[in-house]
């Protein structure tokens, strides 16, 4: 059935929620699901996830939109509005690792992920079969510390227009603040270790040193500050003695899938909203 | 600051989360948390947990609810209204393993769970000490094959009145339906195995004659299908080959304390509603 | 390096692992991992694991089984000696859902997994195309009520000479006695739930049913009663009353890949013993 | 049964185990159990752990110890032995928060942990009614920066011969390097964070402003390098944005539990070695 997803944030008051429900309500919408989440009363804020079913009211996205405009503004809010008919285009970028754009690319046909995929960027042809196998699109996009800043400008002009957001699944490239601007969506990247154990390279090998009964992969928007963008997931798998640099990335690859998976499936249900360094995961 | 909790089941229709939120805001009452659950609206069913402070207006649980009831009965709602003002009283039944009584009167002595505990009931006096250290009445209500119909009697007679749940904390006795008819308020039990699996007696021998991988808890709402009731919360640890039935049974007590910790602690914040044979367990 | 390694159980007796290592020792043998188990000394049952690298001793198979061969009998053992040259063949049975064999390949490529795929066999065509991508052998051996038994000897035709062992990723066909019989190496299925919980057909809607608050998977040894087989592996990820089956499907496609995964994983570097109806997994 | 312990560490070389085991068996001693570990032959480490009963040889630690002298001596071994019939004696630190006190003493009551506890020492006294329920001694030792140490020194002439080794169950000082050399036993420190995620102050209110997804405890040797120590064990529980500082410190106290409780007792069962900055555990 055709359903839309209400994602707000605004200062907290009094009355946010009978507002909302209220013009849901009598446009006929019927709320099927809704949660909602404040960090108190004064100079709180207040985040809330609507879904429900436009039942014979207005179905069109643009149009209800509108009509929302002036309670948005009245509730100082940041919101979106998202159909289910949309499907979201989810770019991804990847290096040389293969297993999160397996995993992703398997989720999307199994209809587990509900998303589009028009493209996947490469500073690196070793995972251009894949892109073929399933007929996605293969953009090469080779990278040096001289050509950094124009191939990023080609990266952005690949991606900015056919896409709703950027998965970083396993691109070992730092993305400059020019690209995050430029781009201007979100961005998901998954890093290797349990935030904020471990940034930065080889945290496997970190691991090991440091010799750690559990390891993790946390999914995280990316920003500018390495490693250090809001998380939306991890998962942890235990690990001993035994375990060497090289099983610890093996257990990683399945960890990194997990918390890559779980992360792109509550971005695309509509389900996280950032706020300052933190982000709300409605279940 | 004080709070309420409305806990609501009733059949799906078109803008019940807008009648509630209006009414609590027409009353000055800000909404701090709400969730909700649908299982569709043909014939489905609608389940909601509002959390909202009593700003200025009314403070009183009767007086607001008296104002509740013709809403209700519009919805034909089963409901509750629950004021952060009383405090939960739960009483605690056990028979000699003492390791879910001490954590429950530890946790509800830290503050975590927030309750009172008028008694506890055993048909043994094992864990008599533990009462006395927490000042809590101990009442022993031995119990024979033959005195069974007596003994339930007087049981509900000693806690019927004082309390409003019950907990199983490894109450070795089966209650019949006599028992849960007159007691009539929600009882909740430890079983010391990953429910389905492993019923009746001796879970953790069945376990390891089984050669399982994991162990499990369950916390679950007694009802007189031994074994069969809603299920609150499940837990589960890692086993290998080198387990004994005794070592299950030490890893099982730590994990029983969580199980029936969580459930409680659920149970007391007004986050479980049961509906046929499960639950609904809100964040 | 090339290694080495023994598996052996039989009656427990004092001695049995000095005269194992001084074997191992006196044939310029370096162990470098072992590992051992007993459930007693009067009647109980020995297990060891020991992986050793042959220094400059002998490092044929064969002739190092030759000189064993007294020892063991001497210990009465069942017994087996693999060397890490030996890459174990593993033959694949599937029938449409595909997800535990691409898991499985992509194992195998990656390097995570050192073993050989012979042949991928399925009752239908669907999984052909995986095959085909990773140029493995894919054998059609459809089934019908009638041909049932003929099917069966074909399967044990076309995969025994081929095959160490075989997994059964899915295979939703129930093996009798005589294929078990024929083919006489091991067999190792994935069952979509916490076994013993949910035995037989649709384990996610039979927990969607019960409301369980965990679901799982068990990677176990085949044997023909049905889901009762000596369990290898077992994982769980929590569940909420917002799952539905077709979620608690999604969530358990990953939680088979993994326990079928870690199964596989350990049967391979030879760190299972089956005994009676359970495994003695070495880590 | 009465058993022994032997764990040793020593530089590898071919043919350990085999002098070991034939040791043993030649004084009529039965392996019951036994682990081992390497880095690998050539310069790596050798780690194992055996265990055994002196089927009708020497029982005496002592007379056992000076026979394995020579042994140990030829190995360049580290190494020690362990008779069942010493109870470990556990000294206890705690300041103010209980938590692990209370699940230390109740898991040595009921037999879980195998140890005799000869002391509770606290710079504080509200844990005293603890020590008196379980009728332990409490010595109160109170700190202040300018006492320290002379605080430290008591500390150590209090519980240096009385104890096996030290646990520190949320003792919030810093113990000095002098303390650590003067007591030269085993020290273990439970952390109330995910190392090395949050060393240091209030891990809790860190965690929360990170926005983590999981949180986590961490036992550990204390080192004079704060927080750094080998780790012995981490429990990791899932986190939402719902928690606060306060439901994360509720959450965490159970974790705490649970680490530092597996720590002790794999400690307490002659499982751990420690080598360099890391943790040998086995099973």
């Amino acid at each position: 059935m055709h359903s839309m997803v209400l994602l707000i944030q605004c200062p907290d008051q009094p009355g946010i929620v009978a507002k909302i429900s209220d013009f849901i309500f009598k446009r006929n919408g019927n709320v099927t699901d809704s949660s909602q989440h404040s960090t108190g009363l004064d100079g709180g804020r207040f985040f809330m996830r609507v879904e429900f079913n436009p039942v014979d009211g207005d179905t069109n996205v643009d149009v209800l939109k509108q009509a929302l405009g002036s309670l948005m503004i009245e509730l100082n809010a940041t919101w979106n509005l998202h159909s289910s008919e949309e499907l979201p285009r989810m770019a991804l970028a990847v290096s040389k690792f293969d297993h999160c754009l397996v995993d992703l690319l398997y989720r999307v046909r199994s209809g587990e992920i509900r998303a589009e995929i028009p493209l996947i960027v490469s500073n690196h042809t070793d995972v251009k079969h894949h892109a073929d196998t399933y007929n996605v699109p293969f953009v090469h996009l080779p990278v040096t510390k001289e050509t950094k800043g124009e191939q990023e400008r080609q990266f952005i002009e690949t991606v900015v227009g056919k896409s709703d957001f950027l998965v970083l699944a396993r691109y070992m490239q730092i993305l400059s603040q020019e690209f995050l601007d430029g781009y201007s969506k979100p961005v998901i990247n998954i890093h290797h270790s349990f935030l904020p154990s471990f940034k930065g390279a080889n945290p496997h090998r970190q691991a090991f040193d440091r010799g750690v009964k559990l390891i993790g992969a946390s999914a995280h928007y990316a920003t500018t500050d390495l490693d250090e963008g809001p998380i939306i997931e991890q998962v942890v798998d235990r690990v001993t003695h035994r375990d060497t640099v090289e099983s610890l990335r093996n257990k990683g690859r399945s960890l990194e899938q997990q918390a890559l998976g779980r992360a792109v499936k509550a971005h695309i249900e509509h389900r996280v909203i950032r706020y300052e360094n933190k982000t709300i995961v409605f279940e």
